[in-house]
């Protein structure tokens, strides 16, 4: 077992120790699967993940996707043969049922596996994860012969996905989407329109790994006075290959690649569709095929878009992960100063044995470690919900969470191992300072963290019924129940009663307010509210360690429950100024007028 | 007034209106000057700075520092002739007496002048910060004959200088710097030295934008047994130029390049001094001129450091200011999304009227511009203690503040600014990820953050006789005084007394612990203490606005006090998780085993 990447050990007390996920195996649609072939499964992408992806992480970084003479995009030459082999051992189908092709392992042992992937190489890992993402959509939604045609090449690897949402009038405004789809008749394959407009920041959006790619696109179907209408409700969903059936070049074209930070392996790209390079089926106009119902498309979209978030946050997790295991190894190793306590004196000693060193790896450990839990721990409800509907509401209120969270911290974690790197750190002659670009994106793309706060506040707590805080409060509170009478965690039992206490309070604060006014503070609310769901699942996982462990374990147990005290000592207490922001409905960052900045 | 850089509104309320620099010029040493004069400095300065600095910044990042085949460091084409014209107006010898050459400028105005620099391109403005900080080293400590040779050229501007403190294994920890200096009898320009040994993370420690390099260089003079002692009292200060007097080559040269995640522009160098490249005057090692006395050498570099320090706030500064005027800027033009009060219903409106954008700008404007007042504030006592030695006290108890906490916050704003552009932000095509990469050195060189807090806590406050605090505390209380009666400021002077007491309590908290314990989390005391200092001075700003005043003067005193209210209700409540974690002495990060991580 290779720790390079991600600590197995540890994902063994995720998975098995704590989420339980032997219990998840005993669910009938899992039967095919048991403890030995989850276990070969995170073995092989352990492996794959770090002799495959692993060695051109900086190479992805180095050598940027390009544009050739013939306008296609070029990525890095690495990644086609590493996606070929991933395909080959049908790692692109890990989440699918047998009968599309694929392993139907649980999400839980998906997302772990997963987690490898992201931590070596996220740039070539976004390739896979985006064209699953797009497969399970036409799975669940398309006609059999759209699953067939453009789904099946997914899940074997054969074709990569994309998603086209974004334009560039258009990011966190989808209403404003302006890409047309006219009607064009229906074949084989389904409703057939002819789409034309412009699509930004598409990721995949060309490359020259596979000779095909199958893209999900977001336009609107004209009323019948030819105009687009306003808004979300006339949004639909087409499937638009670069080539169709029948091997004909489809009217989507590249019109430049953005230039990033980070993440440079995986292309961005600016779509043209139907602007006239080519004239499939002998008109103008890019064919895509409606899936689904006309107007349904944010609605479909949504799956994808809730599964990406959660991938989004795995891969801040990964990344954190993989950074934090880096400063871990560095510190260890650097010698710098002396002991503070005198009865120490003598030569320089590890940076290890030094507090404040000590601060930034124990906060990276709780951010890193906890952002691969709560994703984890998320992944465990897509698996639970096939039969417990209050798994489903669950997921839905902590997939802004799963989202931001990760990627917030995440980025703050990057920050800290550079940190303990020190000026070595901020060279690129160590892994740190990329793993700190590739991350600082997940605060961004699939919904910026101020969109999350307003999906969190907005749709997921103040325009519900209150069950899923109802819930959510149920799961804290068993939590706190079986701290009682533990000697080290009953008091952090405590601190979170209060800390969730306060979170009420502050919900009901909000729920009393104008939704304008209580939107206004969003993002504070939801820094709050992740922070207390990281309490909880910390407190909950330092449950799950054996007090009587000895060796090797009893150090691993003993970190868990440090990191736990960490997280109620240093990162509970931040709740209170973003909450009590969020409940005092406090104006001061509303209608400001321009000429105040 | 070009307002692109640094708002000259800005900048004048800062230093007439807050600062009053009308008192400051009416010291003696200042009798050269007036506002003038100094407006006269800070519009060539706005000048300069954007038209010869800016054209240049993203160019110095991309086409970063190299070794040529001759073993010499080739800096971006643009930046001699840039050096060059801003030696010619004068510039490197602003802060510098007439009689040395220089303007002798009050120290306020410097640093305002140095903003727009470091703003427009910090790589660049790097090279005359430095040297200026070396040759005032000379000038303060140096014979006459070395002032001559070594200080004048640098204050022409037409030597760079550089400071060569750390060593592969002596970063933080300089008492292991193992360059060994051997006595080598005496000339013109002092006791001459050999020296040999590896300096590292020399900024500018080669370049080809001047011919002569003076170096100052820490170095160990061995015992009678030939061996150095351990600890920083053995350390001695050289004067070791690259090209000796008479024009024969120092047998300095450079063994490699760091190539850093930004601030690319600025080479940084690991050097070899004596390695046997050149036998200067016929001998082996690189000659070096003592500065002081031997073993005097930290005590000496001191004067440099503390200047350093102050310097990388100020460069922490500029870089999230001018990240916040371009945030501000996007967020006016773009237009995305609709307004959430359904009274205003309608198109897309400009991001800059979204709550969580305000409030993304509002976190800039008090990190960027409480940043600026920060440092400025630090450099009217630069001036004032010429005749007040209370000034001089507090300036040491504030320099680690000024490091640290514009250094911190700095990196915060630039990653906010990154945020309100979206996806934009993240590419190369604007300027906010490359402001983002250049400042996230700022809390790493010149001493980390974590030796910030160490040198906060233990030297400043618990190995103190305690007259710092209590100047700052009379600074504080006489701020709150102030604000007796106003009815928009009273409730933030009630909440700074409650502050200041939580501090004062936290103080005495550590001082009755064992020192070990007390330093255990300095880091997390200095955040408290910065934060604490900054709503001092967001309060003491918004008292110098004038209520009364109308039109476009109106809006930025509202801007301000607006900004005074946004730190004291999200940002001040921050201080109570880290200095309750300070005063509980908790051990949470202390003697951690290694296997816990």
């Amino acid at each position: 077992m290779s720790d390079t990447l991600i600590s197995r050990r540890d994902l063994d007390f995720l998975l098995w120790e704590w989420l339980q996920l032997d219990a998840i195996l005993t669910q009938p649609e899992y039967a095919a699967h048991d403890r030995e072939t989850v276990d070969a499964v995170l073995d092989l992408s352990a492996q794959v993940a770090e002799d495959l992806f692993l060695p051109h992480f900086k190479a992805c970084d180095q050598d940027e996707p390009r544009i050739d003479a013939e306008g296609n995009v070029r990525v890095h030459p690495s990644i086609g043969p590493v996606l070929r082999e991933y395909a080959g051992l049908g790692l692109f189908g890990m989440s699918f049922k047998e009968e599309l092709g694929g392993m139907y392992l649980p999400q839980t042992a998906v997302t772990a596996s997963q987690a490898y992937f992201m931590a070596a190489n996220v740039a070539i890992a976004a390739y896979p994860m985006l064209t699953a993402g797009n497969a399970r959509v036409i799975a669940a939604f398309g006609t059999p012969k759209q699953v067939d045609a453009f789904a099946l090449p997914q899940i074997a690897g054969t074709d990569l996905g994309t998603m086209c949402l974004s334009e560039p009038q258009a990011g966190s405004g989808l209403a404003d989407v302006r890409t047309r789809a006219e009607p064009d008749g229906a074949d084989e394959y389904g409703e057939r329109y002819r789409l034309s407009g412009n699509k930004m920041w598409i990721s995949g959006g060309d490359q020259d790994i596979t000779r095909n790619i199958i893209h999900l696109v977001l336009a609107k179907i004209p009323g019948e006075d030819g105009r687009l209408s306003d808004g979300t409700k006339a949004i639909s969903l087409f499937i638009v290959p670069k080539w169709l059936p029948g091997d004909e070049r489809n009217d989507v074209s590249v019109a430049g690649l953005n230039h990033k930070m980070g993440y440079r392996g995986t292309s961005n790209c600016l779509l043209n569709f139907g602007e006239g390079l080519h004239q499939p089926m002998g008109k103008a106009g890019a064919v895509g095929y409606l899936i689904g119902k006309g107007g349904d498309g944010l609605a479909l979209m949504f799956q994808m878009m809730n599964e990406a978030r959660i991938a989004v946050g795995l891969g801040a997790a990964a990344i954190a992960y993989r950074g934090y295991r880096q400063a871990v190894r560095y510190a260890r190793e650097r010698e710098q100063g002396r002991a503070v306590d005198p009865a120490k004196a003598g030569g320089p000693v590890a940076i290890i044995n030094h507090p404040d060193v000590q601060r930034m790896l124990l906060a990276q450990k709780v951010y890193s470690e906890g952002a691969l839990a709560l994703v984890l721990y998320c992944s465990s409800l897509v698996d639970r919900e096939h039969h417990d509907p209050d798994a489903t509401e669950l997921l839905a209120l902590l997939t802004p969470i799963a989202k931001s969270w990760p990627s917030e911290w995440g980025v703050a974690a990057n920050d800290l191992a550079i940190q303990v790197h020190g000026g070595y750190g901020y060279t690129r002659d160590f892994d740190v300072e990329q793993l700190y670009r590739d991350n600082r994106l997940n605060p961004i793309h699939e919904g910026t963290t101020g969109i999350q706060g307003l999906d969190l506040l907005g749709r997921k707590v103040l325009r519900s019924n209150g069950r899923a805080m109802a819930l959510l409060g149920a799961k804290v509170a068993d939590t706190v129940s079986r701290t009682n009478g533990n000697a080290h965690l009953a008091e952090f039992g405590e601190s979170l009663v209060e800390a969730w206490s306060r979170l009420e309070a502050t919900v009901d604060e909000l729920r009393g307010a104008p939704p304008e006014r209580a939107l206004a503070n969003a993002t504070a609310f939801m820094f709050g509210f992740g922070h207390v769901v990281m309490a909880w699942l910390w407190l909950d996982q330092a449950l799950a360690c054996d007090p009587n462990a000895t060796g090797e374990d009893a150090a691993y147990y003993a970190g868990k429950v440090r990191a736990c005290r960490f997280f109620f000592e240093c990162e509970l207490p931040k709740t209170r100024a973003w909450l009590s922001f969020a409940a005092s409905l406090s104006d001061v960052a509303s209608g400001v007028p321009a000429e105040q900045f």
